[in-house]
């Protein structure tokens, strides 16, 4: 994609917000509660410039126009964002109750779903008010609110990815012997922005033994000759969020890291091999787990096959044991199997993949070998 | 203050745990639920590198040594951390239930405060394991949890205070007309890690009618000669909160400019000098409130005086109408009455107070006559 992606409308947003409180209401709930984070901002384009202790929540009730309580003094902020024309606007002053505001907008025994985001501060205050109502969480009853993106998300999700793998073509380049991780971890921050990431979430580069802990960051170790070197970076382009991951080798490997990395290029390659259409999410993390078991690794692969992403990093669906749900077209999540060995070193492969009519199509597609750096 | 402080103990952080969960006791709990932020890094020192769907849970209960709970791949970052001394760790693993590992570590049927920032995600899945349980916000039951600052947390906020008003000083010697919002803003950050913060929370550069609005940040309007221009800015600083603001001029004021700056001088002096142990905190607002109410401006005074700052930027106590809690020696927050005037210019003076045995101490000292800028 060369041009900048025409900004969502009003209208795109009304069609949002029309269509998750018809799904609210097909899942048998009276409405969908939505606090500041990634929900309200892919239903209204709205995200407060911070999220406190004053409450913003937004009202999808089928049948009725969506609204949006505010605090006052956020009032102007939120009534310049572009979805402001879809919905009828409502605000609290301080000093005046926002949980007997927010109770004006919703029916007194009515069964919600909120967003998981939302402080339990919030909930507590909407149960204590409402002594009546119900809640689950978003991701219990509505999992898949955002989780199916139409052409124009994936058309971001694509762009982002593409400048990740462009980000690693560019990283294989650096030294790596006798710098720090940070360093690295720089480098790589600054080719995402280059590449056109406008925010950089997290660049982990994690040599030789931090790399067999699968949420080090990076740190002030010396990245040694003969270290493997686990790379994990990612940001939001558009948007839309990047998450790629490549382990590397500096210098020559030994044996045993050629093989634990080759039985991951198997798992991963294996694991996109199965994404089609109506497989549960949970069975292509078997499939990725199968194979890392049975060459002996399995109690080395210590999290989920992968997550959903689009708007954030983490969402639903959750490619993981016990998530029955199946996948669909437009769905978008990672695919990264790892094997870390305590002490010594890690392997991760990732790559975005979304599925589509047939199969799978990934977004990253840079060398899923064992590329050697200096 | 002119050393780096020395770090918090593992028996800082274990006393801290210790009266924490008496204080819980205290106010008729069984526990204290303390999820990742601010209060979970007050206790441990511990802060995961992302609050994600993986539930990280510290349990506080009177008579029981603390346990933490993490997800496993989070667990050798959260046994690095120096409270982890002070407290047993216990881990889950992805496609386990996690709430049902939490649920071994409390009484099925006990009454429990949460941290305020806790997801709904995980409060409802507390519930639904725990039905006899109940739960009520830190906020609500232990507002006061981090509110009185010891010594060395007086310190680090004095430290804090200090770089800000470094940072206004030397902010009115940089040119202001012919700027863009943004330009003034960058110029604020940069000030304030050149004097020793490590992380920049806000700069808020309200030019014109932009600083009618009390929570516009800084955009992209060229500042002209004739603003008012309302500077607000903090961060933090070894893990404490600035946050002070200051109006200045852009050249000559109009009569209606000093004299709307005036009241609001007079507004923040006055509170700011009834500030002793066991005023409630709603006088203090009440004080600012009405001195602006009676020069006639009560309506364009649209937010509360001001709210508590420690390790984060808004804490309890809040200095609002209907906060009937007392404030005692240690407390610290802010005191920033403000008048907005639509379409054309606001004004807000704003310190940091912390309550003496016997008054209140500014952290901030900067002029607040009108500063005239060029």
């Amino acid at each position: 994609m060369d041009a900048v992606p025409a900004p969502f409308t009003s209208d795109d947003y009304g069609a949002r917000m029309q269509a998750a409180a018809a799904a609210a209401a097909e899942e048998g709930l009276d409405g969908l509660l939505v606090t500041p984070g990634p929900d309200l901002l892919w239903l209204t384009g709205y995200q407060p410039t911070a999220t406190t202790e004053r409450l913003t929540l937004l009202v999808l009730r089928h049948g009725v126009e969506p609204h949006l309580l505010v605090p006052i003094l956020e009032r102007p902020d939120a009534e310049s964002t572009v979805g402001a024309e879809a919905l009828i606007m409502r605000d609290w002053r301080d000093g005046t109750d926002p949980y007997a505001a927010a109770a004006q907008l919703l029916p007194a025994d009515g069964t919600f779903a909120i967003s998981d985001t939302a402080w339990a501060l919030h909930l507590l205050g909407l149960q204590a008010e409402l002594t009546e109502s119900r809640y689950s969480s978003v991701t219990e009853r509505l999992p898949m609110l955002r989780a199916v993106k139409d052409g124009r998300e994936l058309a971001r999700m694509e762009a982002a990815g593409a400048a990740a793998d462009a980000t690693f073509r560019e990283i294989v380049k650096v030294p790596f012997a006798g710098r720090k991780e940070t360093d690295v971890a720089a480098d790589l921050a600054r080719f995402l922005r280059e590449f056109g990431h406008e925010q950089v979430d997290f660049t982990v580069v994690g040599s030789g033994p931090n790399g067999a802990n699968p949420h080090h960051e990076a740190g002030d170790r010396t990245i040694l000759s003969g270290d493997m070197v686990v790379l994990d970076f990612g940001g939001l382009m558009y948007g839309y969020g990047s998450d790629t991951s490549r382990t590397v080798c500096v210098g020559e490997p030994t044996s045993q890291m050629r093989e634990v990395h080759e039985i991951v290029r198997v798992a991963q390659q294996t694991a996109f091999e199965a994404v089609r259409p109506g497989i549960a999410c949970q069975e292509i993390d078997r499939v990725a787990r199968r194979v890392i078991t049975e060459a002996g690794y399995g109690d080395e692969f210590i999290h989920r096959t992968g997550h959903g992403i689009g708007m954030t990093t983490h969402e639903p669906p959750y490619i993981v044991e016990g998530e029955e749900r199946p996948v669909v077209p437009g769905m978008c999540f990672s695919i990264e199997p790892g094997i870390y060995l305590a002490g010594r070193f890690g392997v991760r492969i990732e790559d975005i993949v979304t599925v589509t009519e047939d199969g799978g199509r990934r977004f990253n597609d840079t060398d899923r070998g064992l590329t050697i750096v200096e």
